[in-house]
């Protein structure tokens, strides 16, 4: 597996750059394609989380398992902010993802970096190094959300 | 990225047997993550068939990409069906995945395998192939709708 994650995510970048092409039909597929893909995601970097902070024991072939998954998932979100999907179905993204969409690419620049670090991280199988770059790659979502997503889902 | 679609295949089917080793710690969980991988799957799915069916030019790459997240993708789902996770949010899983376990795991195995033959004609190339793969592999999805799919979410 450790051979997938460097290509994956030089796959993964160029499948759409950001503002994002319109290849959704409706608005709302984007919506719910960005949010499945966040779920998912999400899903396996706190699986690497667990072991990073010492919930679960550390095992370094589950990690990679894991890994392999957010690098190839992790950039599909930004390919669905179509202009127009802040609207179509309930969603937490803010006016700000279209009206500054600099600041916003450069959030998904900060998160890809932080993310090429803990899969190097992952890949060399060091525990120590895996929870700093976890940490580091968890301070770049928040601080995406922090400026991007809203607290409450919209009424849309 | 040819090369990537084999193992990451492999290493798809490898991340948890059914029925499900519970990951989740809320069936929420479960249900949202199973929803969001097919939503995904689904999307990237119907890109190889817009191809296909001729909606839009077709594009060797642009086919491989797909593909190769399809293949990422469609095996995750099934990690999610947890026992229990028929409740805890709007659903549409029928109590038959898991009153009959082996017929539902019988419907993922033959996806697997048109999926593994759809691989193998988008990674040729030929779009005649790809059609044909294509329909076989959009008839598997349909027969486990039909068989374990409600037409309506639960309230639940």
């Amino acid at each position: 597996m450790k051979s997938l994650l460097p290509a994956l995510a030089l796959f993964t970048g160029l499948t759409c750059a950001l503002p994002a092409c319109a290849q959704f039909q409706k608005s709302e597929d984007a919506i719910k394609y960005r949010q499945g893909a966040f779920r998912v995601m999400a899903e396996h970097f706190g699986r690497i989380g667990a072991m990073a902070n010492g919930r679960v024991p550390f095992d370094a072939k589950v990690a990679q398992e894991n890994m392999a998954l957010v690098d190839a998932l992790h950039g599909l979100p930004f390919s669905a902010f179509d202009a127009g999907s802040d609207k179509g179905a309930p969603n937490r993204a803010r006016p700000e993802v279209w009206k500054d969409a600099a600041k916003f690419k450069a959030a998904r620049d900060k998160l890809d970096g932080e993310m090429s670090k803990l899969a190097a991280a992952v890949k060399g199988g060091d525990l120590g190094a895996i929870k700093t770059a976890f940490g580091a790659t968890g301070g770049a979502c928040k601080g995406c959300h922090d400026d991007f997503r809203a607290k409450d889902y919209s009424a849309n």
